[in-house]
């Protein structure tokens, strides 16, 4: 531990409930991803600076990678501070896991910074104060993978059991309309219950995928990538939604839906050709619809948040 | 295809559910197991003769095996039938898929003796024309590992989508209390509509199970094997429940629950001797009750329904 030593991160974009596994599956993406610079002081204290234009809060109470150090701080005995430089390239209210890249970024760096005092679980515990504070509720499917890589199941959040889960090559291609979905908002459409029927049907889907991924068996991921029980209420709010995943499947893609509450939506495919086709479906339904939007062409990637020497 | 040919076959007992996979989720297991003997006729018409004291209805209409035979006839063209010959060693209105046994026995022989005409699939669609007739509900997973074998998952029963799952070494201890639960009441008393959160943690729990279960993780198991959906509403029936499961884990037993639905309950171990020590502890709940039952202590098998030479 040495004060006045920084740190350069990469935090990966993450794609939160994968379909079927809402609130326990999420995978981080080789791109987009948030860049930052962390350096450790011996003055107690948070100080946040946002080099891009995207006017997230810089008071440490207000902001997601503030309170996430925050709460790792509460676990030390030494007085220490950070210097905090964000450049954010995960559009906050994309639905691709803005708020936890800050968060696990933060945590990441400011754990090697401290000499790796924390495992990984107990870095997803303090980030999960920024999604709390973000979306108003301490989810760990972001936070998870962004930390972790590749696929994590959480098995459960109350005690916090992470599952990594290796994947077959996965081709990944994101599409964002600029619509706003607040993750609240989607939250709050969801129906309490649920029939046990459609829920039985969630479930053979989520440990359908789960062995498809285990077992590189490609046709039984597309198969499982279905939801019954959130998706028909939450693509209400992306207009196109059903004619894109209707024409990214008619090219190849094994499916997708909905990525975390939205609005971005994601397609898994086979190759990288797949992934491309898809991407052209995707823009040409938003483009008929005179919508602005970015698209991403990218894989599932098995990094979580990576150091570089600042 | 010879008439006048016969055939012998072994029929698994199977235990439905696996704690947190209601309705998806089944595995065979050694002992116990039921033997049938079935001859080829060249007239058409099933005869079926019970050798066992467990006054079954032999009337074809009427008997599992029967039915399971009648939707296999009724998808050929040249006219045959069966004579049936029944010794059931696993107790009807056990919970342990006694009627699937005979259903999957029939149909499996039938297919031999016919010149395995019909693949897999194709047999479990047959035998489930007998749990219909058992229960009320053309369920599968009973059916899908007595003629596979193993674990498997019914990802969805229509269209039928199995996936066989290969476990690591199981020990498997069964107790069977002599008290009557329908499987018609077990599935009335559920409620149709769940909270979504109660079925987030279930398919959280399944998720791991299937994980644990193809990484030969038993940890993972063990945790995994936990129902907060089922179980608190079945269990009631089941005098006991609650002390043989915390006797059995307090013994090493990774976890378990109720057999299909019920009466018998399972639970799984990683060694033969904690399975005898758990099969200890679950006569010690039934004696002090003054409860008739009987234990198995057995594994889970990779044999589905076996044939031998009559």
């Amino acid at each position: 531990m040495e004060y006045g030593q920084s740190i350069k991160i990469k935090a990966p974009a993450t794609i939160a409930n994968m379909v079927c596994g809402f609130d326990i599956l999420g995978f981080a993406v080789a791109e987009p991803y948030d860049e930052m610079t962390i350096t450790l002081k011996k003055e107690p204290g948070i100080s946040i600076v946002h080099t891009d234009d995207h006017q997230l809060p810089t008071e440490p109470n207000d902001n997601v990678a503030g309170v996430a150090l925050q709460a790792m701080l509460s676990e030390l005995t030494m007085p220490v501070g950070f210097d905090v430089i964000i450049h954010k390239h995960i559009k906050p209210g994309s639905g691709l896991g803005s708020s936890a890249a800050s968060a696990a970024g933060a945590v990441v760096a400011a754990n090697y910074l401290l000499g790796e005092v924390f495992n990984k679980e107990s870095l997803v515990q303090f980030a999960m104060h920024g999604e709390k504070l973000a979306s108003g509720v301490k989810h760990a499917d972001n936070i998870t993978p962004c930390i972790y890589g590749g696929i994590t199941l959480i098995r459960s959040i109350f005690p916090l059991d992470i599952i990594p889960l290796q994947p077959p090559p996965l081709f990944v291609t994101i599409v964002h309309p600029q619509i706003e979905v607040k993750t609240a908002d989607a939250r709050s459409i969801l129906k309490k219950q649920v029939y046990l029927k459609d829920a039985i049907k969630q479930w053979g889907n989520i440990a359908g995928l789960v062995s498809g991924l285990l077992q590189s068996d490609y046709a039984l991921i597309g198969r499982s990538l279905e939801d019954v029980l959130i998706e028909p209420v939450r693509s209400i709010l992306i207009p196109g939604f059903d004619e894109i995943k209707e024409r990214s499947k008619s090219v190849g893609a094994l499916g997708g839906g909905i990525s975390g509450s939205g609005p971005s939506v994601f397609m898994l495919s086979r190759s990288l050709e797949t992934a491309q086709l898809v991407e052209i479906q995707m823009k040409a339904v938003f483009q008929q619809m005179n919508l602005l939007h970015y698209t991403y062409v990218t894989t599932v990637s098995s990094n979580g948040v990576q150091l570089f020497s600042a």
